[in-house]
C-alpha cells in the first residue's frame, strides 16, 4: 500500500480511526480524483458524509462523474480541513496547521430504495442535526432520480500537522514574531427564503447550529 | 475542451474571469488529481495561491507528488469555497451554496532561483498579506529545497452555487421553514509560539488579519 505511506518529512501520519472519523464528520465538503473518459485526472467537489465505514455522496443520475464513479472508476476522496497558519520567523517555516484524509478506492451505488433512503436520511442529519425530523422525505421519483454512492474506509491515509513554528535558533534570537492564527469556521445567522409563508418560525435544527462550527 | 462544459442541471457556470479570480484570491487551499505510478487517481490537498494567469504551489523537494506534478503529470486542481447550507421545504432541494474551480492542464517547475523567490514572496503575501516586509527571506539551501510549481489558468470551468430553496408550489404551501445559513470562515485570535521571546509585539499583517475572512 504505497499509495497510504507519508513519505514527506515534517508531515506527522497517523493511524487513529477515531482521528479520522472526527475529520470525516466536521467537514462537509470532499474531493473526489477519478479519471475521464479521455485518461486525464479529473477532481470533483462534492458533499459527503461518514456512515459507519463508508463514506456518502450523492448527486443527479444525469451527473456524468457521478454515473462513472458509480461504475467503479478507480478513486480517490480527500477531506481536508484547513485549521490555522503557522507564522514561522522565516517564509521556509511559515506553514499551515491542517488534518488531511485521503481515501482510496471504488464507490459503488446504493440500488435498494430503503438503503438509500436510510443514506440520504444520514447526509440529511449530518449536514444539519435535527433536520430529518422537520423536513420532507424524498418521494419514489427523487429517489429514483439521485445516485447515492459508497466507498468504503478501508484504504486511507491521515496527515495532522498541529505543530508551532520550528525556527532555527539563529532565527529564534531576532526580532520576529512567532505563533498560530487559527482558522475558525462558524455558521452564521439563518436568512428566510424570499418567498418564505408569513409565520413560520426558525425550525430547531436552523436555532441550534447558528454559531456552532462547521 | 469537453472536460470543461458543466453538463448537471441547476448548477450555474460562469465564463467569468473575475469572478474566478475572486474565488481564486479568497481561498488558499488547492486539491490536485493526478494519476500515481499505478495508475490509480490520487488527489492532494495543498497551499495554492494565484499569481496573474497561473496559480502557485510550493513543497519539499522530496514530496513524490510534488515531484510528479512538477515532472508534467496532467493534473486538475479545485478552488472550491462551501458557502452556506441551502434549506429546503424538502430533503431533495436541500442543498448548498458553494464557488467551485476547476483548472485542468500541467505544472511546470520554476528553476530560476529569482523566479522562484519572487513566486514564494507571492504565496507569502497572499496568504498573509504584508507579511513579506516582516519575515526573513529564503536563503538559497533553502530555495533549493523548495519546489515550486505553476500551473496555467487557460482551461478552467467555473460554478457558482448561489441560490435559494427551489421548492415546488405544494412543499412551499406547507408548514416547513426554507433558507439560508451562511457559512462563515475567519481567523481568530492570534496564539504566540511558546518559545517566543519577550517584548516582541504581534506584527501589523497578524494584527489586521485577526477577524477577516480567510
Amino acid at each position: 500500500m504505497a499509495r497510504t505511506t507519508i513519505t514527506r518529512l515534517r508531515t506527522m501520519a497517523s493511524q487513529d480511526r477515531g482521528e479520522l472519523d472526527r475529520l470525516l464528520d466536521s467537514v462537509h465538503i470532499g474531493h473526489f480524483a477519478l479519471m475521464a473518459e479521455d485518461g486525464h485526472p479529473v477532481v470533483l467537489p462534492t458533499a459527503v458524509a461518514r456512515d459507519g465505514d463508508r463514506m456518502l455522496a450523492h448527486g443527479s443520475t444525469g451527473s456524468g462523474w457521478m454515473r462513472r464513479l458509480a461504475a467503479g472508476a478507480p478513486a480517490s476522496l480527500a477531506v481536508t480541513s484547513f485549521d490555522a497558519l503557522v507564522v514561522a520567523r522565516s517564509a521556509f517555516e511559515s506553514s499551515m496547521r491542517y488534518r488531511s484524509a485521503v481515501i482510496f478506492g471504488q464507490c459503488t451505488p446504493l440500488t435498494d430504495p430503503d438503503e438509500k433512503l436510510r443514506a440520504l436520511d444520514t447526509v440529511v442529519e449530518a449536514l444539519l442535526p435535527g433536520r430529518l425530523a422537520e423536513v420532507r422525505r424524498p418521494t419514489p421519483k427523487e429517489l429514483a432520480s439521485t445516485l447515492v454512492l459508497a466507498l468504503p474506509i478501508a484504504e486511507w491515509s491521515l496527515k495532522v500537522s498541529g505543530g508551532w513554528p520550528d525556527d532555527p535558533p539563529e532565527d529564534c534570537a531576532g526580532p520576529a514574531w512567532a505563533g498560530v492564527i487559527p482558522v475558525h469556521v462558524r455558521y452564521g445567522a439563518p436568512i428566510p427564503a424570499p418567498d418564505l409563508r408569513a409565520g413560520i418560525p426558525v425550525p430547531g435544527s436552523v436555532r441550534r447550529i447558528h454559531d456552532s462550527p462547521v
